[in-house]
């Protein structure tokens, strides 16, 4: 029997499509914003609604609430219920405990196999931007389709636009295996830790390298093959994960998810399968790494000061303003990042924000009250 | 009858001695911190205690309290009562209106007469810093004794440490004319308007120029023959005020107040008078004229970053921080004043602080409440 045609809710009736949130994680970049109970991804960052909120709605409409998941520990989850009123309370997802990205992505997938071995999940992480909405929805449907007819994990690399060294890279030389409501898919050729600057510099000039932007798509059931076939001790979990689910023993559950390696899901599957996919992710990506990513985001005044909040500047130029309550006023100054929130006021140079991570480190000896 | 000699709490009793503190004027090179209605003279900028607090402090002890006088707007006035107990409440002046420094010293002059005309007024801005306190004790008292004796206007010139453009100099080639208490006191030759800055630079280099600090030291009786004798306008201006006092009209005084021309006392009268007197203010004066000169008073890191508040650097040095509430982070970044408030942050590159002044113009169009 095909449960996709027990939903004709489903836009796209040829296969039963889901979207899974991984809202866990936890980070310290976007310090002062971002604090240990408020990550990244339930920030207002660029608009007036979390990036979770803004990746909720990214999807709307191209699969139905009732087929949106997130994954994340229960102190995570109530504030997403909170943010998502729309997603079903028994969609979203409860880790037993945070066990990186192979864990939760063994739980939601298993989750949604025991619905439809066929489903197709696509894998959404919570905390990015995408600028080009429409086109990413396109891309995203048509590689949904290809995940469910192609049987094979799919996965978004992005065309660099820098030597960046913070991104995993995916190796794909232009080798296409097929094309699905125009959309081309390749064959990957390798993955590659991240690199060097000199490294970065040549993927970046051949043009054969993309970054991994951890945007997977992939049936239960190939999900499950896969991890048989390249990663035994996780499809071991895995068959207990579904036995587990199965009977609705959450204390068995809890056991079972804890002794999952905690491993992210590209290092433990999916760096090893042969033959994925790669589709382009020409849509106006970011993973807002670090508050001055956000620069290109946000409108900018006439002097290319780019505000969310509010703003007076004289003689201030190419600056990153994020102050919705206070008046921030910049004079005489460029190449700024200034953060105004209730408790804390950051001002960094846009080149050395990576420097944040380590003033949080600093903070965590001094004054932990911020953290 | 030497009226100094029923006050035996005077610590000198050879003359009366008092101190005018000049507490009304406005300013806003000082915004977020300075708005409308809280002046400079009231904020606690490098203390925990406001300008005219610490202005207070830097006189007790050296004339009683009940010698102490302010001089004010009724607005201000409430919060000079408040600022400061210790002061006798008939001694805090009340302005009828704010009309420059010449009328408030005619109505301060006036009152101190009027109970001794002998009497040696020592006229303070209130919102000056001084970081030599016992130095200038020491001077102030000197010239307060030189002003009693010699009978003439005392001020204190700053040997200029850089060609500041924004004070009027005093020309003092070095004529002695007395010495007191160890103190030196020499022959104003001329006074000059504020110069451009090559003529600033020739003062600075000649060697025989000074700032006009502000601080004066006169007799009561020596202040009125001077009107006389070189603003015959204001004269009688100070027969009018003297005749109110006396028959304790206030409706009266008012009326006279306000037809008193608006001028500063420099430009009324101590420009004009031919034998003006001079000691060397050279006791770590500054007008705190804007944030950045504030930089040298506060304790500083081992960064070089003058701190008055709570802060956190990573690569962050010669910056200026103003957070006494906030946590205040600096990455990367040099050469900045940063002030943080309730309601608003300034960054602001530390040579470019002039520009607050502008920046205060245009918040009146944009966004006057935050003036």
């Amino acid at each position: 029997m095909n449960k996709s045609l027990k939903k004709p809710k489903v836009i796209n009736r040829a296969f039963d499509f889901n979207v899974v949130i991984l809202a866990g994680g936890s980070g310290t970049r976007f310090w002062p914003l971002s604090r240990q109970k408020k990550p990244k991804q339930f920030l207002k960052i660029i608009k007036d609604r979390a990036l979770i909120q803004e990746t909720f709605r990214r999807v709307s409409g191209l699969v139905p609430a009732s087929q949106v998941y997130t994954v994340a520990i229960a102190q995570q989850s109530k504030i997403i219920k909170k943010l998502l009123p729309k997603i079903l309370v028994r969609n979203v997802l409860v880790e037993p405990e945070a066990r990186n990205t192979a864990a939760s992505l063994i739980l939601a997938t298993a989750s949604i196999y025991l619905k439809n071995p066929e489903a197709v999940l696509a894998v959404l992480p919570a905390d990015h931007y995408v600028s080009d909405v429409d086109r990413f929805r396109q891309k995203l449907l048509a590689a949904a389709r290809a995940a469910h007819q192609l049987k094979k994990i799919i996965l978004f690399g992005i065309p660099p636009v820098s030597p960046a060294t913070g991104y995993g890279y995916i190796h794909c030389p232009g080798q296409k295996v097929g094309e699905i409501q125009g959309e081309s898919f390749f064959e990957v050729q390798a993955f590659k830790e991240k690199p060097d600057l000199p490294t970065a510099l040549e993927y970046l000039q051949s043009g054969e390298y993309y970054w991994n932007s951890g945007i997977f798509l992939w049936r239960a059931d190939v999900f499950a093959e896969s991890l048989r076939e390249f990663a035994p001790e996780l499809f071991s979990a895995w068959m207990k994960v579904v036995r587990c689910l199965r009977k609705k023993d959450s204390r068995e559950l809890g056991k079972v998810f804890r002794e999952i390696p905690a491993l992210s899901i590209d290092y433990a599957l999916i760096e090893k399968i042969s033959e994925a996919l790669m589709a382009r992710g020409d849509f106006g990506w970011s993973d807002l790494g670090s508050w001055s990513s956000l620069y290109n985001y946000l409108a900018q005044d006439g002097e290319c000061n780019a505000v969310n909040g509010k703003f007076i500047g004289l003689e201030a130029r190419n600056c990153l303003v994020f102050s919705p309550k206070k008046l921030t006023a910049l004079v005489g100054v460029r190449d700024l990042v200034v953060v105004v929130t209730d408790d804390a006021v950051l001002v960094c140079h846009r080149d050395q924000d990576q420097l944040v991570k380590e003033l949080v480190e600093k903070l965590k000896k001094d004054s932990p009250e911020y953290l």
